[in-house]
């Protein structure tokens, strides 16, 4: 069975194949350039080659010696690499032929499939990253936005491992004072038992950590909006023109960060950015009753989706005005808690909107392009709403900020842990139940950069007594 | 206006964006790599680097020095490049942030987006490839099957650009023995111009050059096909089953090539490889005729991809039987020259078919998958057929062949002229309206390697005069 965890030679596909110039392969593992020279020629010249250099040549077959494709491979040599091995990144030509044969020339030549994330794993193994800075690297790569590309990089800098890594100095500090009181007699170090016991030492310190952690979980929140990003639905009638909407706002946004065609064919989905905030906007299937069991699905599957909706854009076509079924549906959606934008389509052929509903809609024409200035800015101001709501402003990146909901839920542990210490502090609890508390918060936050805390504990707190003792 | 041609900075994607570990932004032109060290930390580390080194750093921000993002850079010094510009190939995490706002700050230092084509262009223009190998690269990122990726190595090793400048000096032999005719009078050369005026001199040569180069033309065919694919197409009425066979198809072949989503919802496009040949799958809209106006467009939209498919997979249900609509429609496909293959589907619960056209059909389930190794055995043979009937075998890749309609218009226009040459030889014609059509022949020839061929004509022809004269 196939492990993370040794040093095997492996291999995998660090860019998209697909019809673009090059594609990337990245090698990586014990004597990975070794048994890479044995398919390239020529063969010596890798075999040769210096960390940190470029080498041109071709991939051969291992068996005929075929000439497979022409490439550059990058050279590096343990430990000056990403994974702290030796590697290699070969570029390839482009297109689905040419990597997948490499690949699969580098495979018979025994190099095996990279697991997931299994290069940054090694780095991190290899003490190349922590673990904030290695989930950094895949909230970068999945970033749908600039603002979110930068919230990733302000961590893979190392913002939040500085923050944690501070906090817990702290931690460790307020601990080891506690542990002082509790292995050592009060003669030795001179303090009053009478006076002092049952007083957590430096509580201001551990009031002072538990504020910045409390101000990092609640970062989280906003964070996973621009990680996940808003679901802004279209949904209206058969007919109502929701396929030309969708269409018109992916191709007015210019800035469109990714096609995600809907697995089925019920809705299609785009991703578009709108001031910086990922938003996945899907067009749905019609929303009529129907008898066609295959058409029922869909539309139980647009509930669904209207359902997990942020936003709900709702087309009536204005041509035929406000149907029951209309009025139906947008009092239902209506009474959820989400924004709710009431479009009145084809504006430029339908009657003015008459009743209460209707003037609050927003009179657009996919056609014409009239009021799709008015609809950008309305799903502009829900969305900034949608993120304003979950958290204070950190427009600054360099604030430190969580990056996943394993991190969250480390500082959540944490921040438990710590409360339940000044609680029974306050109390003037016995030490002996609150320092494992604060070992606790300690060992939570060592999960957050994945190191062990025990050693550094133990370390920190002895490197505080005098030489000699 | 930007133009092809100048040396002016250029940057642009290799790879796909999209979420993976790495994107791949190519650089090239005149002080790339000192622009380029403006926006890198620590410049000099850039702008120092040796040819063919890779050099680890942050791309920052042309304003404020903002971490743009963590990178490697493989720098390439002039001539020593693809280009035979400086050039740089620049790593950025993957996804759709980092890889753009890299390539936004290259412009915003200097760069410009290159046109399509243009690093290979520049290539050309620096003599590190000839025409038949510039298009190659174009073809083996495009290649859709292993078979298809091989037949372009084979134009990149240089196998077509070897054999047309073979024929081209056999040409190039035949024009400057006839020039010799016409430029010098008899005397000089010592031959009696009675006896051979108006014989072609070298004729064999030149027919030999016309046996191959119309080996070289029929090839193309072939190869066309070995690059477009071949179009099969799933019809049937609607509830046929069609797209349930259509997945059952895409997952069955494990060498999927590539998805393409239909640009409409009315049908969807996978690439299979059917025996190294790839095959375009399509599965349509039902073909019922249907009142609604938008479905109506989707019949049509049907019945025009059914035009260009060379394979139609018919799509009976079983446990309806044929209608007179399928008999319509099937009387009415197979009255066309395409491969149609007729399925009973849904055989695990339909009764056994009936009938001369039911008879001839695959029974076939796309539930339990029963005849379906029959289907792709047929759809192979098809396939096959499709191939076979339009070249002579050439399994060997390192037989020359044509790999572009331009090589394809270059080749026949030489073999126009060759075979007018030939015959106005035979009729005896005078040289001096034979001599032009080789000199064009040869000019075919050189446009398909991007050769100026007056200057080497001239110089073969006056190499072979002796010193002196």
């Amino acid at each position: 069975m196939i492990n993370y965890g040794d040093d095997t030679p492996i291999a995998a596909f660090a860019t998209n194949p697909g019809t673009s110039a090059l594609t990337l392969i990245r090698c990586s593992g014990k004597d990975a350039i070794n048994l890479a020279s044995r398919i390239f020629s020529p063969p010596n010249k890798l075999e040769q080659a210096g960390g940190h250099t470029v080498v041109h040549g071709w991939i051969t077959g291992t068996k005929n010696n075929e000439k497979i494709d022409e490439v550059l491979v990058s050279v590096f040599r343990a430990p000056k690499s990403y994974t702290g091995e030796d590697s290699l990144d070969i570029s390839c030509h482009g297109g689905y032929g040419a990597g997948q044969a490499v690949l699969d020339t580098l495979k018979s030549a025994g190099f095996r499939d990279a697991l997931p994330g299994e290069f940054t794993f090694r780095a991190f193994m290899n003490g190349k990253l922590d673990l904030t800075r290695s989930e950094s690297v895949m909230e970068l790569v999945s970033a749908k936005t600039d603002a979110g590309r930068r919230n990733a990089i302000s961590r893979l800098c190392g913002v939040l491992e500085t923050e944690i890594n501070s906090i817990k100095k702290m931690l460790v500090e307020a601990l080891s004072a506690t542990e002082i009181f509790l292995d050592y007699s009060e003669d030795e170090i001179g303090l009053d038992p009478d006076e002092d016991s049952g007083k957590l030492p430096a509580q201001e310190t551990v009031q002072s950590a538990l504020d910045r952690l409390q101000k990092l979980a609640s970062s989280w929140q906003r964070e996973r909006l621009y990680q996940e990003g808003i679901l802004a639905v279209i949904a209206g009638r058969t007919n109502a023109g929701k396929s030309s909407l969708f269409n018109l706002l992916v191709n007015e946004e210019r800035s469109i960060v990714t096609d995600i065609p809907g697995t089925t064919r019920d809705w299609i989905e785009a991703g578009i950015s709108i001031e910086g905030i990922p938003v996945r906007l899907a067009d749905t299937a019609g929303m009529r009753e129907s008898a066609d069991p295959v058409e029922k699905i869909g539309v139980m599957r647009t509930r669904d989706l209207l359902d997990t909706a942020d936003i709900i854009i709702y087309l009536i076509d204005g041509t035929i005005g406000i149907t029951s079924e209309d009025r139906a549906i947008i009092d239902e959606l209506s009474s959820q808690n989400k924004t709710l934008l009431i479009l009145w389509n084809k504006s430029d052929i339908a009657p003015k909107p008459c009743g209460n509903t209707a003037q609050q809609a927003i009179g657009v024409s996919a056609k014409t392009g009239e009021g799709i200035a008015e609809l950008t800015q309305a799903l502009a101001a829900a969305a900034i709403a949608q993120v304003s709501a979950t958290a204070e402003n950190t427009d600054n990146s360099l604030t430190a900020a969580l990056g996943s909901n394993r991190q969250k839920i480390c500082v959540d542990a944490a921040c438990t842990a710590l409360e339940e210490a000044l609680v029974l502090a306050k109390k003037n609890e016995p030490l002996d139940i609150i320092a494992p508390l604060l070992r606790n918060a300690i060992n939570s936050l060592g999960e957050i950069t994945g190191e062990v805390s025990t050693a550094d504990i133990l370390e920190e707190m002895f490197s505080r007594f005098c030489v000699g003792k």
